[in-house]
């Protein structure tokens, strides 16, 4: 088989949501009546995204995953996607085992690959993926205000102390933590429950991808804001709570994290902490006037991290 | 300037169509009430669809131009992109001419780019193009019937040409031609007007990228038909239609073209050739029950393409 007809076996499904899937010069889709539609694109390259030697099947989920990790953070129900693969040879088990990963995400939350491209060169996998939320709902980015609680799901930092375990940065001693770590930069779980049930709670949201204090500055930024971040609240992993001084670049700074970043009056709280049966959230700090993004210690005063400073770890 | 800033300051542009451009975790915008939706992807990898010098600011036409394509084959209205680049080097006089290329196709043809990716890696260009139609008229590939003309836009075997002379298959010593030859390679214009004029006359309709006889094989295939081609009367380039015989693989099986074929009723040839002042348009075979394409000689003799058989030219 060539890697059109790999791709041909391994990708093309029923695609009962549209009225025209895969097969076309174009796939058609009738958007819900009364809905606004949300489009997003991320692409991963191999070296830069992720390991060479990364699991096809975790490659696969992790490229839906970001890309739906997108739509959470609009409060946006995921209802399409379409690939595009460069592939640098005609690897059957590889392909079977990536598109294995893609579809247990997709099946998961009821996403359908309705078109794309594949093609020779150096693995890159692009996807844009298409969502609705009812018009005028979206939880954007500009809409946070001064007095707003700042509050995080999941847990902080395990992608990243993956990420810099594998690079050598550092040495993870303790197998449960690794295990847990490499887990979570592998299949990321896109936070699409909480997303869609903060659409009516929450004033902002972003994805943290780039780390927490960088995508809360992306909100802090569009709402015309600042805010602070309570060093000793970020949440993680049991066994770095523990250790916070050590890996707080990777808590606060460190990437990889999918999880939702999000303001909303304080007047929201119980409702907010009431979806914690969806997944855990964390108040970490508050909107005030003004402009930028502080880091502060249990003292109250602003930490300043550097990215590459997690040495004193392992 | 970094990627990233580079980016921000040559593909960021007002998006009025849009309910939110580039700038979120996702970009919104509201379809137009009883319409569809037509959803294509390309990706163009070096050294793969282009060439490694080609000027930034065709590269820029082309990368849209694909997708545009794909839009005129469904006869839908094009109105938002998203454009996803890996980029080897910041390289600002590259982007610069890059975005010129891109939004001049964009600006003609009202298409608004509301979104995508940019990282570091191997140069692929990775667009996703969205459309519109009146519910239920889109020209799909599934529609053509026994007794339909088939048809062909513009001129074939042009871009071919420029390509097998860049890869020294043979040897353009004609310059007027050879310039042809390499604007339309570098310079394709989807054929939007056309599509659009084809919505209430043609059966079925694909856009020509892969050769002429591959991309008709996909209608027929697609309709459960047969299809003939007649080799003399297919349109090209005054200095080609006198060397027909040397350069049949180019007009038949060449690709980047470009162009659309299609089929409708003959009841409807009149309204067709109508539609000349927006394009030419050349009749150049007619389905019939049956499965496969076939490609005629003036005798009605079958003809067997060799897609590297273009020797004898030049």
């Amino acid at each position: 088989m060539n890697e059109f007809e790999l791709i041909g076996r391994y990708f093309k499904r029923p695609t009962p949501s549209a009225v025209l899937g895969v097969g076309d010069d174009a796939a058609i889709v009738r958007p819900t009546p009364g809905h606004e539609l949300h489009l997003s694109a991320d692409m991963l390259v191999e070296g830069r995204h992720f390991f060479a030697n990364v699991s096809p099947r975790a490659l696969g989920h992790k490229t839906l995953a970001v890309n739906l990790s997108d739509m959470a953070a609009m409060g946006a129900r995921p209802r399409w996607a379409l690939l595009s693969i460069a592939l640098p040879r005609a690897d059957e088990a590889w392909v079977a085992e990536f598109a294995a990963g893609f579809f247990a995400l997709a099946d998961a939350h009821g996403v359908e690959l309705i078109g794309g491209d594949t093609t020779g060169g150096p693995l890159t996998l692009s996807v844009t993926i298409m969502g609705e939320t009812p018009a005028g709902q979206a939880l954007r980015r500009d809409g946070a205000k001064p007095g707003d609680d700042i509050w995080v799901s999941g847990e902080l930092g395990l992608g990243a102390l993956a990420v810099r375990h594998r690079l050598g940065w550092l040495n993870v001693n303790d197998m449960e933590l690794l295990a847990a770590a490499t887990h979570k930069l592998e299949y990321p779980e896109p936070r699409l429950a909480l997303g869609a049930a903060l659409l009516p709670l929450a004033h902002a949201a972003a994805d943290v991808s780039d780390g927490l204090m960088a995508d809360l500055g992306h909100i802090l930024a569009a709402s015309g804001v600042a805010g602070e971040v309570w060093a000793d609240a970020l949440p993680s992993h049991p066994a770095l709570e523990a250790r916070r001084e050590e890996c707080l670049a990777c808590l606060a700074a460190g990437g990889d994290d999918y999880e939702l970043v999000f303001t909303a009056p304080q007047a929201r709280r119980a409702a907010i902490e009431a979806v914690a049966g969806v997944c855990r959230v964390t108040r970490i700090g508050r909107v005030q006037e003004g402009r930028g993004a502080r880091l502060l210690d249990a003292a109250g005063r602003t930490v300043e991290l550097d990215k590459k400073g997690y040495d004193h770890f392992g």
